[in-house]
């Protein structure tokens, strides 16, 4: 970047390059899209000394800035680390690839033949934050469905991210795809972030990965479209048809397997009619989870701590869980309209007509009958990879892969048709 | 609404009884939809002398004001046109339920069986200008897929438009419906649509209907998703090889069949080799068609008056038509990435080769190969019906209809699944 270069000016340049190499890759064959990515995880691992002198620099910067524990641990990179970050790269490459994909054909009464087809949507803009093995990740998640990235990390990762960049970029180029395909913002100004959501027209997709703020600023702010994940307030419902040991493993589970994912319960419902809530909220202590409560005065009020109104629209992502006592199926689908956040949400029952109700009726991206709500991830959908989960209700809901990365055109093979 | 009550309040009021309505609406049967749509159909039929008289109204009061007459026909309602608009309505009842559809579904190998199912989009906003049949079109197809909907029509056509919603909100409840799933804004300031644009979270999705000034605001405005439909700057390419009769039928079809439609021909591209370029313009002009161009000295370019550089960006939408000499397939297709709108771009040539390139690189909504630029249309297309043509690149592209109004969501039904 010359020094007099506005981050407007970059973007845009930036996009312009993207866009050039958006039409090249959308006419890419398969079979080089997926050669592409098996050559940048070889770069990748090729390179894993110079990304880990650039990672030591980053952590070393980072420890001198008073970085936490838990974020230089999210930014420290090593053999092993590279490693599975190139087999991430090689498992996408081996993905079905979505685009030219036929969703649907049919003959007009007229002779015209149309059909939609699956194309790239063109420029995708991710933003994110301290883990640099997004660049690797995100990045070939657009190559794979054909579209250009450009990507923003954090400036904590910025060494990182530009020897990764630089590896993938020199993989990619060698297996004869255009290099621009995945651009790095080389500047940690941040305005440049601005000019990316600003870029409307210009970037047809932003992906914000990282934390409430950083997506709650992209979505304030974005003129460009947003595929956003925000909060998974998600809910486990225990009916009173529901058979103890599933409901006690699926609850546990859905709470304690992993506390920091988007995918974990933050809410137990328990049915008033259900035989032994105690139970439940024993075996979650058991577990190490603290749970506050609305559930009376009785035996089973002296098991939580007293819970706010705040703590219905709290994602703790930690080892924390409210734990609500209510009427029925009705109960909790008014629970859940009021306080869930659209993400994933679970009952267990061992009535199927409740169950059904349960499925049809809650409004959020994943609802799960007898199964934890960690099962909330693209791998365990049988996707290969997400990109994120997505709360929003347009383009594509719940977890994201390829085929979200993708539109569709109509095309339509004629005779001399003309419109009376 | 009181007097009291800010624009604001008054959309977050109307957005709250919408959502009420959208989770009725989600899981209304597909035969009470329809139902509730014949019996709008019905009641519009019925109210044919209340609805010409509140016209009336707009009318005069629109000529005292000085409209347009083309802006007092579009508003101008009459026995016919209300039988085709009640027509447009039954139309709508019989197309087929999208809710309920399943895309796909799949077992995963812990037994966890995933489906994704069509739904709803939930509350959908409408703005729109002077024609008032816009009320109960985009009122018949959100209902058809579930949504409930916010209307916003013009000041020019509010009594109209009352009179309209009450009949088809009458038929809808006569049917057991809920009367929210179709609100009209009754007032006329136009902070109720900002009000309307910044309505995130309330609002799914906004569309636009109207001209460019009003999508524009629409687009730089809102806050809330859009489907917009922009400029439809569409190209014909005639190649070497294209059968003459047929080029110009489809030439003149594109441009002179209705030259006010977003899908009618702007620019006409003809391939340097093409044997009879001026057969092209002078059926155009023997067609009533001014032609602009960028063709040459000689005899062809003392046809046509010459093309400024901003021709190229012209949506004329009148018998006005652009005309450049390309080299060839490579040529049309510079010219096109660059100029074109993304909306519909058609060749008319007999080399398959050419055309299957020319169908894969266009990257715009609807690519035809032999067929004029007017079948652009839901209709044309088999959809039914069409709420517009989206020229974004996400959610849906091209002619938007059931199945564009509506979203998924994933399905698992497990038998106690955790994840390890």
């Amino acid at each position: 970047m010359l020094d007099s270069q506005t981050p407007a000016a970059l973007i845009a340049a930036m996009a312009m390059r993207g866009r050039a190499a958006s039409r090249l890759l959308a006419r890419a064959p398969d079979a080089d899209k997926a050669r592409a990515l098996v050559m940048a995880a070889d770069a990748i691992r090729a390179a894993a000394g110079d990304i880990i002198a650039a990672n030591a620099a980053d952590v070393a910067r980072g420890e001198a800035n008073g970085l936490s524990g838990a974020m230089l641990d999210r930014l420290r990179l090593d053999q092993a680390r590279i490693g599975a970050m190139a087999d991430g790269i090689a498992a996408v490459a081996a993905l079905a690839d979505p685009v030219g994909q036929v969703i649907d054909m049919a003959t007009r009464p007229n002779g015209l033949a149309l059909s939609r087809v699956r194309v790239p949507i063109g420029v995708i803009g991710i933003i994110y934050e301290s883990r640099p093995n997004v660049t690797a990740d995100a990045a070939a998640l657009c190559v794979r469905s054909g579209n250009a990235v450009i990507l923003r990390g954090g400036s904590e990762a910025v060494e990182s991210n530009r020897a990764i960049h630089a590896a993938m970029v020199a993989g990619i180029a060698a297996a004869g795809l255009p290099a621009h395909a995945v651009q790095l913002v080389s500047t940690t100004d941040r305005a440049a972030v601005g000019a990316m959501l600003a870029a409307e027209g210009a970037i047809d997709l932003i992906i914000p990965r990282g934390g409430k703020s950083l997506v709650a600023r992209v979505q304030a702010e974005a003129r460009v479209p947003v595929l956003a994940h925000l909060d998974g307030i998600n809910h486990v419902f225990v009916h009173a048809s529901a058979d103890a040991a599933m409901a006690r493993d699926v609850v546990v589970n859905a709470k304690m397997r992993r506390t920091g994912v988007c995918g974990a319960m933050e809410t137990l419902l328990i049915d008033r009619a259900y035989p032994d809530p105690a139970a439940l909220i024993i075996a979650l202590k058991e577990a190490g989870c603290a749970v506050r409560g609305d559930v009376g005065e009785d035996a089973i009020g002296a098991l939580v701590e007293p819970a706010s109104e705040a703590d219905w629209d709290t994602e703790y992502l930690d080892a924390i869980c409210s734990v609500a006592l209510v009427d029925g199926l009705d109960g909790a689908l008014a629970h859940i309209a009021r306080h869930a956040s659209g993400h994933t949400d679970a009952i267990v029952a061992a009535d199927a007509a409740v169950a059904e109700r349960f499925l049809a009726e809650v409004d959020s991206a994943i609802v799960l009958w007898n199964a934890s709500t960690q099962f909330a991830d693209g791998g365990e959908f049988g996707l290969g990879a997400e990109i994120g989960i997505a709360t929003g209700r347009l383009h594509a809901r719940g977890p994201v892969a390829l085929e979200g990365l993708t539109t569709y055109k109509w095309l339509g093979r004629g005779t001399g048709q003309v419109r009376p």
